[in-house]
C-alpha cells in the first residue's frame, strides 16, 4: 500500500492506495470517533464490495444506504433518501459517512455529508477508475439540477480516501475506459511524462495490470492533490484540472445525464478544446493528432454527439464556469501546459466543435 | 448609522445597524462585482421594501425570485424554484444574491448561496426582529426536513448585514414579540447587564422606539458576532447561543412548522431549560421567575404546546444537537451565564418540561 497526503492546513488528509484494501480495518478506525457510521453506495456495488468493507467497522453501528446505480441517481431525488435514511438511523454530528462507489455515489454522498446537520465527516472509498483518479480527491461535491450538471454542491474535503485498484476487476470494459478518459486529461493538461508513459502503457492499463493501475491512479492523485492544495476553492489553478470540461459538461447535458458517460464526454470534449487550441494558434496539429490518437487506443469517442454545435454553444454558455458572462475555457499551450483563457472567440469555439466533428 | 465587524479572518464582514438604511447604495456598492445579483424574498416583503432595496443597485442586472411566506417556505420545494429561477437569470459565480426579509428567507437564501455552484456571494437584509437580531449574523443556513427542523444545511458567511431597524414598522406584533424572544435569550445566556435593560425597557421595543431598537439589535449583534468569531462552527461556545432551542426545536418539530413562530417556540424552550437548571441545582427559583416574567411581559408563552412530554423528549433526541446518542442541553449556571451539559438525566428532562407546564 502507499500514501500520498494532500495538504490543506486542518483539513489536510491521506490518500492511500494498494490493491486489496478495502477491508483493512487501521485505514477506517481514525475517524470512526464513536459514533454512527452510514455506507452510501448502489445496487451494483453493494453486492460486490460492501460485506468486505463492512469487515473493516466490527465496532460500529452501520447504516446501509443503497441508492440506483447511475447519473440519474445524482439529484434531489436520491439525495432526499439519503437524508431520510440518515436522520432516521440518527446520525449525529459526530457520525461517519462512507462512500462506497463510484463518482456519482462519491459526489452525492459527499454532498450529503456537506449539508447534512450543517457538515459532517466522509471518507471517499473509490471503486471506479474515474473516482479514484478524479472524483474522490479534492473535496469537490454535488448533485445535477435538471438545468445543468453539478450546479447545486459544494467543497467539502473527505478525511481519507481509500483507493483500492483490486475494486477495478470488476468494472464494466466501458466504464475502465471513462476512467482513463481522466488520466489522459491530467496528462495533457498537467504532465507531459504521464503522456509519454501512457502511450507506452496503455494496453496494460485496459488489460488492468495491477501495477500499471497504481502508477496511473498514483501520478493523478499526486497531480490533482498539488493542484488542490494550491486552490482548494478553484479561484484559479484548479480550473485547469476542467481541460474538456466545458464542453464535455455540455455534451452531458444536451444528450441527457446517463447516456455518455462522464469520461466519455471529456474525451470528445479535450478534442473539441484541442481544436480550439489550434485555431487559436497555441498547439499544432500533431499535437492534437497525439491526442486523438491515444484517446482512440484507450476506445474512447474523438467526437461529440450528433447535436448541433449552436445548441453546444447555447449550454456552454450557462456552465457554472461562466464568469462575468462570459465562458472560460482550458486550453492547451503544449502538451502537460494547460492554461485559462476568458476572451475566446464564439466563432472559433463553433470552428473547434465542427473541427473536432470530423 | 452603526456598523459592527463580525471578526472571521478573510471571512470578516461588517453587520450595519440604523433607520432607513435599506436604500443607501454605498453599503451595498463593495459587493456588486460586475456580476449580476438576485434578490430573493417572499410576497409579504417584496411590495413593502423591495423597490427600496432596487433603487439602491442602479447598476446592477438584477432578478427578484418571490417566495412565498411562511416557515413551510423553508423547504426543498421552494429551494429548488430559487435554483432554477438563479439558473435562468444565468448567474455566475462572481453574482451576489441579497437575502430580503425575515429569517425563513434569511436562511434559505443563505444556503442557496452556500450550494449555488459550490457557493456563491450574499447579503443579509433582515426586515424582522428576529432576523436583525439573530438569524443574519453567523452564516448559519438551512431548510427543513420532514423529520427534523434544520436538518440540512451549511456554515457559509454573508459579506455583509444590512440591519434597518425602520422596516419593523411594518413588522406584525407577533412577529416583534417572537423577535424579542432572541433578544431576552442573549440576555439570560450571556448577559445580565442586557436582562436588566430589558426589564427597564422592554416596553419600549414593543412600542418599536428607534432609539430602544437599535440598542437592541446592537448589543444582540454584538453578543453574537463574539460568540461566532471565537466559534464560527459551534464546536463549542457557540452552542450555547441554543439556550431554549433544543426543547424550542422539538416544540415547533412537534405542533407542525408554523403554528407555532420559532421565538414563541424558543420562548417556552427558554422555560424549560431554566427549570431543568434548577432541577439540576444551577438556578434558583427568583432566576426562573425573573424569565418567566420577562417573556410574560414580551406577551410571549411560557408554557409549551399541548404535547406529550414522552413525544418532546422523543422529538430531541433526533435534534442535531445531540452528540454520541446523548441530547446536549444549554442550561443556566446563573442569569447571563449559560453552559453546556450532555450528562442530562432524562428524568429530570421530563420534570422540567412538566414543571414548564404549570
Amino acid at each position: 500500500m502507499e500514501s500520498l497526503r494532500l495538504e490543506l492546513g486542518s483539513r489536510s488528509y491521506p490518500i492511500h492506495l494498494g490493491a486489496g484494501i478495502i477491508g483493512d480495518a487501521a485505514l477506517y478506525a481514525p475517524y470512526l470517533g464513536g459514533g454512527s457510521v452510514a455506507v452510501v453506495t448502489n445496487e451494483v456495488v453493494a453486492p460486490l464490495y460492501l460485506a468486505k468493507l463492512r469487515q473493516a467497522l466490527p465496532q460500529a453501528r452501520i447504516t446501509d444506504i443503497v441508492v440506483p446505480d447511475g447519473e440519474q441517481a445524482k439529484g434531489w431525488q436520491t439525495l432526499e433518501r439519503v437524508f431520510e435514511a440518515l436522520l432516521k438511523a440518527r446520525l449525529g454530528r459526530d457520525g461517519l459517512i462512507i462512500a462506497l462507489g463510484g463518482g456519482v455515489v462519491g459526489d452525492l454522498a459527499g454532498f450529503a455529508a456537506a449539508v447534512f446537520q450543517r457538515g459532517v465527516s466522509y471518507v471517499q472509498v473509490p471503486t471506479t477508475l474515474l473516482a479514484q483518479v478524479d472524483s474522490s480527491v479534492g473535496g469537490k461535491t454535488a448533485i445535477n439540477h435538471a438545468l445543468g450538471k453539478n450546479m447545486i454542491g459544494a467543497f467539502h474535503q473527505p478525511r481519507a480516501v481509500i483507493a483500492d485498484v483490486a475494486a477495478l476487476d470488476t468494472l464494466p470494459e466501458r466504464e475502465l475506459r471513462a476512467g482513463l478518459a481522466e488520466v489522459i486529461k491530467h496528462g495533457f493538461a498537467l504532465d507531459a511524462a504521464l503522456v509519454e508513459w501512457l502511450e507506452a502503457n496503455i494496453e496494460k492499463l485496459l488489460q488492468r495490470e495491477k501495477q500499471a493501475l497504481v502508477h496511473a491512479v498514483r501520478r493523478s492523485c499526486e497531480l490533482k492533490a498539488r493542484i488542490v492544495a494550491e486552490d482548494e476553492r478553484e479561484t484559479g489553478a484548479r480550473a485547469l484540472l476542467n481541460f474538456g470540461h466545458t464542453f464535455g459538461h455540455a455534451i452531458e447535458t444536451g444528450t441527457g445525464y446517463g447516456e455518455w458517460l462522464h469520461g466519455e464526454a471529456v474525451a470528445a470534449g479535450m478534442v473539441m478544446a484541442a481544436e480550439l487550441s489550434q485555431l487559436m494558434g497555441h498547439l499544432n496539429k500533431t499535437e492534437v493528432t497525439r491526442l486523438r490518437a491515444l484517446l482512440g487506443r484507450a476506445g474512447l469517442p474523438v467526437t461529440g454527439p450528433a447535436l448541433a454545435p449552436e445548441r453546444l454553444l447555447e449550454l456552454m454558455a450557462v456552465d457554472k464556469k461562466a464568469a462575468k458572462g462570459r465562458t472560460r475555457f482550458v486550453v492547451l499551450e503544449a502538451v502537460g501546459r494547460a492554461a485559462l483563457r476568458s476572451d475566446v472567440d464564439e466563432r472559433l469555439v463553433r470552428q473547434a466543435v465542427v473541427a473536432a466533428a470530423q
